[in-house]
C-alpha cells in the first residue's frame, strides 16, 4: 500500500494574498484580470501536479463601504477586480487536463438550481475536475448589490446554506447515470425511469426540478467548505469534502482535526472522506537568505491604513480605529461576521502579546493564515510536521503575489517533497475525487 | 465604401432544431453534452467567419410538466440537457479566436448584479466576443424551480426585463476605461474618481454597486433579444444590439425590419446599430436532390406525438387535443407564453389552410423559423433576396442537427454568399461589436 500523501491546492486571490504584495518587483499587477496569466499560472500548478486550484469569491467590490463617492475604495490594495470564478474555472477547463477548478460562490444570496446547473455544467466540460467552494457572504458590501441592508443573521445564513447545499446535491441526483441512451434506433433519448423529479420543499427554497442536466462525471462536484465557527464546522462535517480552514498552531490544527473528522463519522461518512487543508503560505528561496530577502521586501511594502482596514472590518461594531494603535487588541464585541477568524485573532494577539499594528500587519501579510518563511527543506519540514501529526490532510497554498512565488513552490518545494514521498509524482486519476481520493457520492434516487 | 454585406449567427439547440433531426444517421445525438463536440462545431463556425454562435437556454428539464413520475418527458425529444450556456461560451473562449460568443439568460429570475458579473468575465476572458440574449421565461417548467407556481404575467416579465437591463448596463459602467493604473510606484491600485456606485432603486431591484469588474472590452456585451410582441419589440428597439426574430414571410420580415428600426431610431439610436437576424434553417447538399433528400429522411422521422406536444404548449388554456388533428387550428386564446410566436402560428395556419397535424409538423421541424431546402445557389439566393428587399441585416442559422447540416453551409453556402460579395472572406475586427459594426456604447458615468 502506497505511503499516505498530502493533498495541495492554491489557492488563487489575485493580484495576492499579501495585502502590499502587487507592489513587489517581481509581481504581475495584471494577473487580476489578465486571462493569459491565469491559464499560465494553472499549468504551473498542474505541472506541480496541485490537486486543485481554487478561487475566493466577494459578490462587491471588498470595501466600497468606506465611502459613497468621495473618499478612497481601498485604492491602494489590489483584490478588488476578478473574473467571476465559476466562469473562470470554465474558461480554464480546456487550458488544463489534470488540476482540479474550485470556485466559490455564496449560498446566501441566488438560487440553487441556478448554481447546480452551473457547477454541475464545469464538471462536465471539464470531465470530472470542478469543485464548489460552498460560503456564506461576509463582506457587508455584499448585501447592498442583492436588495438588502445588511446581510441576515450568522446562524440563519448557515441554516440556508445548509439548506441550498441539500436543494443542489438533491438537483444532481435528477438523473441516474445511464438515464439518457440516445438511442437512433429505438427513438427513445431518455429513459423516464432514471428521471427524478425532487419536489422540495424548505424554510428557504421551493425547487422542484429535475436538473435539465446528466449526472456529473464526478456523481457531484468536490464539495469545499471553510467555516471554522461551531456552526461552521457543523455545515463542513456534514457537506464537505475537502475544508480550507486557517489554523497556524500545531495543537490547534489537531484539536481541529480530530473534531472535524469526528463529527464527519457521527454524520455517517468515513473521517478520510474529508480533507482538511489549511491555508499556508511559503515565501521561499534558493536559500533562507533569499526566502527572508523576500518576506523583508515584501513588509516593506506594507501600508498600515490598507493593513488597519482589512483589521477593522473583523472588528464588528468596535472602532478599532478608538485605540492606541501600538497598545494591545481590545475585547471584541459579537460580531455578523467571520466568527472563527475573529475568535482566532483574539487568541493570538493574547498569546503572542501582540498590539493592534502587529496585527493589522499579520492580516496584511497572510490573511491570518500559516506563513514559513524559508529554504525549500524548511519550508518542507514545517508541512511535514503537520501532515505526520495529525493536523492536516494537506495544505491550501497561499501566495504573496503572482506568480513568481507559485512557481518557486512548484520549482523548489514540490520536488522535496516528492524526495520525502509526501507528494505525488503523477495524477492518480483523472477527476478531482480520484486524486483527493474520495468516493463518488451514490445518487440518491439510484435503488441500491 | 466596402459594401453591405450579411451578419450570421449559428443557433444553437443540441441535438437539433429540428424534432427528430437527431435520429439521422448523420447526427451525433451527443452533442447535447459533449464539449468536444461543442469545440468543433464552434471552430467549423469561425471557420465559416461566422459572427457568432448563439445558444438558447431554458432553466428547466423542458417539458417536466407531462408528469410526476409517472408518464414520459417527451423521451423521444433531445433538447433536453446541455451545459448551461454562459458557462459554456466560457469555456468555448479559449478554443476560438475570433467568433462571438452568446448565451441566453432569462430575467424572470435571478439577480442582476450576478448576470453582469458573469457576462462581464466572458467579455473580459474572451478578450470583446461576449453577448447576452436577454429573454423573460416562457417555458412554465422554470416557475417552479424557483419557487414559484407559474411565471409573473407576460407584461409583468417585460417590465422586470427592462428594470433588469438597466440595472445590468448600469452595472457595467461601474468603472471608467482607465481606473485601475495598478501603479506600483505610486502604490495606486484604483483610481476612485474613475469608478461609480450605481444605487439603483426602481419597482424590482435595488442594486447599490459597484461591480467588482472593470469595464468591458467592448464597453458591455452585445445584448441580443427576441422579442416579437409589441412589448417585445419595444424592449428590443430599446435594449438589443441584434434581433434574432421569426419572420418566414418576406412581407412580415420587411414590416417587421422597419417598425423596429423606426423605434430603434424613436430611442434616440441609429438605425443600423440594430441588427436584425431572422431564423433561418437551409437544408441543402451539393444538389438540390441531395438537399432533398436529407430533407425527406428528416421528415419521416418526425413522430406526431412529440410534434403534437410543441404545439401544445402555445396553444395556452386550449386543449389542442380536444381537436381532429387533421382539421383546422382552431382560434388561439390569450396565453402567457409567447404571444408573437402564437400570433404567427395562427396567421401561418390561416393563410396556407393547414392542419393542426401540419402546424405541428412545421414546429417540430423549424420551430416555425423559414426553412428552405435546396442547393447552395438557391439557399443563398433566398437569403440575398431578404438581404437586399429591407427584410434583414443577416440571418440566425438553425440546423436540424449537428454537426454536418453546420459543415454544409459552411463549405456550401458560405462560399456562395462570399462569390456574391454578400459576407466577408475575413473578420473586420477583434471583438464581436467591431464584426457587427455596432459601437461601443459610452460610459453613463464618463465626463463627455
Amino acid at each position: 500500500m502506497p505511503a499516505r500523501q498530502m493533498k495541495l491546492g492554491a489557492f488563487f486571490l489575485t493580484p495576492g494574498s499579501h495585502s502590499a504584495g502587487w507592489r513587489h518587483r517581481d509581481a504581475i499587477p495584471e494577473t487580476d484580470m489578465s486571462f493569459a496569466h491565469y491559464i499560465a499560472a494553472a499549468q504551473v500548478a498542474e505541472r506541480g501536479k496541485l490537486d486543485c486550484i481554487f478561487f475566493q469569491d466577494t459578490a462587491a467590490l471588498n470595501g466600497s463601504g468606506d465611502l459613497d463617492g468621495t473618499g478612497p475604495w481601498r485604492p491602494r490594495t489590489g483584490r478588488q477586480v476578478y473574473p467571476e470564478p465559476a466562469t473562470l474555472i470554465a474558461a480554464l477547463a480546456p487550458m488544463t487536463k489534470h488540476i482540479g477548478l474550485v470556485a466559490t460562490a455564496t449560498t446566501t444570496y441566488g438560487e440553487p438550481y441556478t448554481l447546480a446547473r452551473r457547477f454541475g455544467s464545469v464538471d462536465h466540460i471539464s470531465g470530472g475536475r470542478a469543485g464548489w467552494n460552498l460560503v456564506t457572504s461576509q463582506i457587508e458590501d455584499e448585501a447592498g448589490n442583492f436588495g438588502h441592508d445588511r446581510h441576515p443573521d450568522h446562524a440563519l445564513r448557515y441554516e440556508r446554506a445548509e439548506e441550498f447545499f441539500d436543494v443542489v446535491t438533491g438537483l444532481w441526483d435528477s438523473f441516474e447515470d445511464d438515464a439518457f441512451p440516445r438511442d437512433k434506433e429505438t427513438g427513445q433519448f431518455l429513459d423516464p425511469s432514471k428521471g427524478h423529479i425532487l419536489n422540495h420543499e424548505g424554510k428557504h427554497f421551493r425547487v422542484r426540478g429535475p436538473l435539465n442536466l446528466p449526472r456529473c462525471p464526478q456523481g457531484r462536484p468536490v464539495i469545499a467548505q471553510a467555516g471554522s465557527s461551531e456552526v461552521g464546522k457543523r455545515l463542513a462535517s456534514r457537506c464537505a469534502d475537502m475544508i480550507f480552514t486557517a489554523q497556524s498552531v500545531l495543537s490547534e490544527g489537531q484539536e481541529f482535526y480530530a473534531d472535524v473528522r469526528a463529527r464527519a463519522v457521527a454524520h455517517g461518512r468515513a473521517a478520510d472522506d474529508v480533507k482538511i487543508m489549511p491555508g499556508f503560505m511559503a515565501i521561499t528561496g534558493p536559500t533562507e537568505a533569499a526566502a527572508r530577502q523576500t518576506y523583508e521586501e515584501l513588509q516593506a511594502l506594507i501600508d498600515d491604513t490598507t493593513a488597519m482596514k482589512l483589521l477593522a472590518r473583523l472588528c464588528g461594531d468596535l472602532n478599532i480605529y478608538d485605540h492606541p494603535i501600538d497598545g494591545p487588541l481590545p475585547p471584541l464585541p459579537p460580531s455578523n461576521a467571520a466568527k472563527a477568524r475573529q475568535q482566532h485573532l483574539v487568541e493570538k494577539a493574547a498569546r503572542e502579546g501582540l498590539s493592534i499594528r502587529q496585527m493589522a500587519r499579520y492580516l496584511g501579510t497572510s490573511l491570518g493564515h500559516q506563513m514559513v518563511v524559508g529554504s525549500p527543506t524548511q519550508v518542507a519540514d514545517v508541512m511535514q510536521a503537520w501532515f505526520e501529526s495529525g493536523a492536516c490532510d494537506g495544505f491550501m497554498l497561499l501566495f504573496p503575489f503572482y506568480t513568481k512565488p507559485l512557481e518557486d513552490f512548484v520549482e523548489l518545494v514540490i520536488p522535496e517533497l516528492q524526495r520525502r514521498g509526501l507528494f505525488r509524482t503523477e495524477y492518480e486519476g483523472t477527476t478531482l475525487r480520484e486524486n483527493l481520493g474520495i468516493p463518488v457520492p451514490r445518487n440518491r434516487f439510484a435503488p441500491r
